[in-house]
């Protein structure tokens, strides 16, 4: 099994996509976070309706998708075609679960993107709350779906 | 229960921290990575002994927690003192366990560098291995401890 | 009339504010996008009420006033204590008014956080409607108050 | 009329590009800084003729225009292919015009990229001059011309 | 003898790389650091072998060739296809050599890229032992190859 | 000798400054960029008098000082009191040297952010001459002095 981020010396490389097909990729990653029914609550019961809450981490899920090239150290800066969010509500857990969807036409695939996005959505999540709720988990972040390139697709 | 980061218009703000008091503030987050045997295995067989995808990954955490203020809207930026991590080996699982240690001597809380760092080492450690494995899953990114500040500290 | 931000060869320079007094600062700047009829009432009348517009607005003012001594070439990094916002609708204009308030405990004022806020904000207004209509127009973007510092206080 | 921006759920997106057409896309904004007279001397009687403060601007206005897409939260990230600026003194007003144009062989139009430009540029102008006069104000920070794309030109 | 980065009013421009040929770029840059010999052998004799010093000049380097176009005001953003370093030791001078090569299939060059892994390795090599060695100095930092582009290939 | 940037894993840190004394701390850095004879004479001939190349890569040279903490992985993040730059012209070697001179009041040092501060500048120079010469050397990147901190001063 290949460590391909790694050279010939083991040192970290940004690996060559000159090669690779110029394709549409999509990916669809998730992640959960898992709230006390007080900080759900307050969520929810918000007079602007989960507006400010979940706005403000869907937003910073977009920039932070857009950011990871300078966040994970050896992606490749790409140009993202689009962005899109899901926020589910999970009463019964209670919590929310966050999905993030990322397409690019290029030379390279976009999971770390969407796994970024998520994870510093569901982050901010966590920070909007936290004056309620510290013991708030985040669980679950994973990809999804995956399609695009010579790795095939992948559908979990 | 009071949502502290929205306004009396139900906007998001960057809450004023000018009265709190001047004190040593630290915060531990920590997180799990769950990888294939394979994936496991290819880092603690590589030649350098989990050198390259740890040290990138511990790297790209301490990073992400210095870049906080502009990943998670409404968070201060900070002048963190000193940045701490660990990271233990789960052969069992298998997969990785980081930890990020933050403190700072200031008027607010660090939950969110530590929490921001696990997070971003975390993701590198999938970004390395993604080659081997992509079913990997990212799980329990939690606060551990808290100590300063007005509200207390805070152990799980 | 000095141009204080140049040194002696004429050279942009960061002036030394290690001899100024630790007060607490305090700036509010405001601005106006005048748009069309049609823009405004898409904002209006969305069925999240103004919400989706005007707070990504809010959250990128916010965040741009954090990043303002990148952007602004002889600005110092500063450690704000707190960023507020406000937003009112002006149907007759028609258009909207933000206004960035920032706060600080240091060494330097804060206008130019509170003005890049307030441009930036303003600039995500028009890119969220420039679909709509290209020709709004960004006016009067000012410093309405300033107090703390050396130099005095200042009201529009 | 239809928020582009946001989805069904009201929710900001960055919208997808991957069908548009590439084309070359250029677009100019322009944007005006008015001035007390002495703040309006100060940069012409310079003696190195009103070059660092311009200068400094201009370059501020180019590395804004670069990073937009981390600042207004659902631009694209975009590989610019030229940025021009053009500042015009206005001994009348007093005060300057500062004019951006941004040209890029892609999916999207440049038009934030642009405005962002100027809005940068201007309030470096504002920092440079401040300590001369407070009251300064921007205005008119508008789109000249923009062509290119399927949205067809457009010419103020 | 014409300073292309300058427009027709002195003034600095991203200039128009619109009409370039789409080519294979390459380019591959050097420098040293020039450390005392106690310095050397902290590094050489460090239990990890030359891994955590070494590596996080890699991870440095390649992050900073990522954000050239952000450190270097008249450089474009490019979507970098890949990035390599090797690393020498030196044990006669004592010190150690880094070498960065960039590859790109656009419309400008790479060297600046390259130049700046470069730079900002050897600074992270200098962080990391100055607490042994402050006298540290980094010399020779040029461009070794360059491929591709209508200026043609460059050869030291 | 000790690696103070490595904790007991190997693994880099980012060293606790927590209990070090608040004083105040200066570094001033130097670099020297060796040019053809025909790209010195680009930048004295121009008829700005070596207005913009120089006075892109002093506001390059400052802005990076800044973006320190983000560009050396180790480095704490700092609110910086003053940057000045001095470029001296060297018409017998030709080429130019640049001085970049960082003030703090703080509990760490800012050798790396003159250092930066200064490779960035010289860079910057690089880029704007390239079209001529490709073959100019960065040399000499050194710590000239150094004031404040319990390590002592230090004067080459």
């Amino acid at each position: 099994m290949d460590l391909t981020h790694l050279d010939e010396q083991n040192k970290p490389k940004m690996v060559d996509i000159g090669d690779k097909a110029h394709t549409t990729r999509k990916a669809t990653a998730s992640g959960i976070i898992e709230t006390s029914q007080d900080a759900f609550n307050a969520v929810m019961n918000n007079t602007a309706k989960k507006g400010p809450v979940l706005q403000t981490a869907v937003i910073a899920a977009i920039q932070a998708a857009k950011q990871t090239s300078t966040l994970i150290p050896m992606c490749h800066p790409l140009m993202l075609n689009s962005i899109n969010t899901d926020i589910k509500e999970l009463p019964d857990l209670p919590g929310f679960k966050l999905e993030v969807t990322v397409k690019l036409n290029d030379q390279t695939g976009v999971e770390m993107e969407a796994l970024t996005g998520v994870s510093i959505g569901l982050l901010t999540i966590y920070d909007m709350l936290k004056a309620i709720d510290k013991a708030m988990v985040i669980k679950h972040i994973q990809l999804e779906h995956k399609s695009g390139g010579n790795s095939g697709d992948f559908n979990r």
